[in-house]
C-alpha cells in the first residue's frame, strides 16, 4: 500500500456498513424502544447507570446477527427476537462495563466509561445488574433453552476474558492459545448471536447448524481485524486510541506473527519489553511488521476464516438470510481492506 | 453486660447452630458432592479458580434456607432441591468474589481472596463466571420460573449493592433508606432461596407465599445482625475486624441510631469525620454507643424483624418446615445475646 492511501479518505466502509445495515434500521429502532423499556424493570435508584451503560452508539453487531441470521423479510421484525437481540446486547454491554474497568479505560464511543462516572466499585455491580437482567430477559421465553444457551455462552465469554487477562505480559502464548481465547471471548457470542436468530426465525435445523457455524467463523475473522487495526487502523475511525493492546502487554496475533518472524536478537529485545512491562514504541512496531509482512499474514487469517464461514452457508444459498449474511463478510473484508498501513510501507 | 462475659467462653451459638444444621448435614454434603461435580462444566483453564471460590468453609445459610423451607422429611434430599440450593449459593459466592474487590480485602474466611489471590481483574470475571453458572444451573429446569426468579433477585442484590456504594461516606441517610438497601441486598436473596425451597418442597401456595416473607424478615434481622457484629463482634467468633463497616465510610444501623441520639455537638464531629473520610476511632464510637443504649435499640430492631418473620409462618405451624425454621430465628437471637459488649459497659 502507497503513502496515497492514508491521505485520501477512503469512505467504502461507511458505505458498506450502510448497505448491509440499511435494511436494519427499523429492527434497531424496535430494540431501542424495547432496551428503553427494560429500564423500568432496573430499580429506581440504579436506573439512571442503566440508561447510561445501553445509550451507547455502539455498533450493534450482535443484534444484527440476530436479525439477519433470522431474516424472514423487511416487514417482519417479530418481538420474540427483538427480546433475543436485546439480551445478546445487554450481555455485550455487561462485559464492556466490566472490561473498561479492568483496562481503566476513560472513554468508550467518545463518552467517559462507566467506570470513570460512577466508579469502578459501582460499575462492578452495575456490569452484573446489566447480566442479571439479560438472562432475565432470557427467562421470558416459554421454555428455558434460551436462558440455557445464553449463560452458557456468557461463562465461557468469561472464560475466555479471564485467560486473556492472566496472560498479560507473557510471552510464552502459542497460535492455538490466542485462538482459544477469542473463539471463547468474542466467537462465542458472535454464534449464539446466530443461532438463537435462526432459532427464532423458524428455520430448519440444518440451517440453524450451520449459521451457527457461520456466526463462530465471523466472530474470530472480526476479532483478528480488530486485533489488526489496534497496530494499523485510523484512530478516528476505529474509535480508540491505536496500540492499546501493546501497552497493556496483550499479546495477539499480529504481535504473535512479528515474534515468529524477527531476527533473534530483536525478538529476544520484544519479549524482554513485553515480559518487564516497559513502554513500547509502536512506531518501531508497526515499522517491523510492514517489513515482514505480518499485515499480509494477519489479513490471511481472516480471510480464510470468512471463507469458512461462507462455506458454512452455501447449502443454503436459497434461504433469504444467507445473501445478507454473505455481505457481512464482504464488509469486514473491506474493512480490512481499508486499514491503513503507515507511510512509507 | 459485665466484663466477666468476656473473658468466659460463650458457647451458645455454635451449639444453637449445630442443633438446626446437624440434621442439614447429609443435604450440605450432597451439594458439595453437587457443587465438586459443576467443575466440570467450567473451562479447563478457569476450573482451578472456579474450584477455589467453591471451596470456602462458608456457612452456606441461603442453601440452608432452600433446604429447610422445602422439608420433607430427614431421609428426602431431591436432586433438584439439592440443584436449587447450589444456583442461591453461587449467586452468593459470586456476590462476596465482587465484594471483596471493591473492598481490597485480603482475607475471608482466613484464606486470601479471590481478588488477592487471581487479581482485581481475573476476579472481575471469576465473579461473572460464577453467577452465569448459576442462571445455567436455573435454565436446568423443566420450565424458566427458576431463572426467572434467580435472574431478578440478582439483579435486584446488585442494585442494593450498588446503592450501598454509591452512599459510602455520606450521612444523609434515612432509616427507609438503610432498609431498603439491607431489604435489596440481603432479604431478597434469603427470600427468594426461601420461596424456592417451598415450591420445590411440592407445598402449596400459601405456605409457599408465607415462607418466602419469612425469608425477606430472617434475611433483613440477619444483616441487621451483621452490621451490629461490626461493632459488637468478637473477631475471633464473626471471622472479620471489627468496625470495617465504619472504616469504609459505610453508615449502618448502628451507626444511624448513634447519629441520632448524639449530642449536637458530637453528632456534627461524626457527620464531619465521615464526610471528610477521616481515620474513625471505634473504640470511641463503642463507648458512644454503649452510653446511649445503641446495642438494645438495635438488637429491638432484629426482634422486631424475626417476629414478623415468626408470624408469616403461624398459620402454617403444622408443616414440617416451620419448626425447624423457628429453631433458625432463635439461633439467630442467641448470636445476637452473644455479641460482646465491651469492657465496662
Amino acid at each position: 500500500m502507497s503513502a496515497t492511501s492514508i491521505t485520501t479518505p477512503n469512505q467504502a466502509m461507511p458505505q458498506d456498513f450502510a448497505t448491509v445495515f440499511a435494511r436494519l434500521k427499523p429492527h434497531m429502532a424496535a430494540l431501542d424502544v424495547f432496551l428503553r423499556g427494560q429500564l423500568e424493570a432496573f430499580e429506581p435508584e440504579i436506573r439512571d447507570m442503566a440508561d447510561y451503560c445501553i445509550d451507547t452508539s455502539g455498533k450493534r453487531i450482535r443484534p444484527a446477527l440476530v436479525f439477519l441470521s433470522g431474516w424472514t423479510g423487511d416487514e417482519a421484525i417479530p418481538a420474540d427476537v427483538v427480546r433475543v437481540a436485546a439480551v445478546v446486547e445487554l450481555v455485550h454491554l455487561a462485559t464492556l462495563v466490566h472490561d473498561d474497568i479492568m483496562d481503566e479505560a476513560d472513554l468508550r464511543r467518545s463518552r467517559r466509561t462507566a467506570s470513570r462516572e460512577y466508579g469502578p466499585e459501582a460499575a462492578v455491580l452495575l456490569g452484573d445488574a446489566l447480566f442479571a437482567h439479560a438472562l432475565h430477559l432470557a427467562a421470558q421465553f416459554p421454555t428455558p433453552e434460551i436462558c440455557h444457551a445464553v449463560s452458557d455462552s456468557t461463562r465461557k465469554v468469561c472464560a475466555g476474558e479471564i485467560v486473556q487477562t492472566l496472560r498479560r505480559g507473557t510471552t510464552n502464548i502459542t497460535r492455538e492459545d490466542y485462538f482459544r481465547v477469542i473463539d471463547l471471548k468474542t466467537a462465542e457470542l458472535f454464534r449464539i448471536s446466530c443461532f438463537l436468530g435462526g432459532k427464532l426465525g423458524g428455520y430448519p435445523s440444518e440451517y440453524v447448524e450451520a449459521v451457527t457455524r457461520f456466526g463462530r467463523h465471523l466472530g474470530i475473522a472480526y476479532q483478528i481485524y480488530d486485533d489488526l487495526a489496534d497496530f494499523f487502523g485510523q484512530e478516528t475511525r476505529i474509535g480508540k486510541t491505536l496500540g492499546t493492546d501493546l501497552q497493556s502487554g496483550k499479546v495477539t496475533l499480529p504481535l504473535l506473527a512479528l515474534l515468529d518472524r524477527l531476527p533473534a536478537d530483536d525478538r529476544a529485545l520484544l519479549v524482554d519489553e513485553i515480559l518487564h512491562r516497559r513502554e513500547p514504541d509502536l512506531a518501531v512496531r508497526i515499522r517491523q511488521m510492514g517489513e515482514l509482512g505480518i499485515f499480509a499474514v494477519v489479513t490471511a487469517e481472516v480471510e480464510t476464516e470468512l471463507v469458512h464461514a461462507e462455506e458454512a452457508l452455501a447449502p443454503h444459498g436459497a434461504l433469504a438470510p444467507t445473501a445478507l449474511l454473505k455481505q457481512l463478510c464482504d464488509t469486514l473484508r473491506n474493512q480490512v481492506r481499508n486499514l491503513q498501513l503507515p507511510v512509507g510501507v
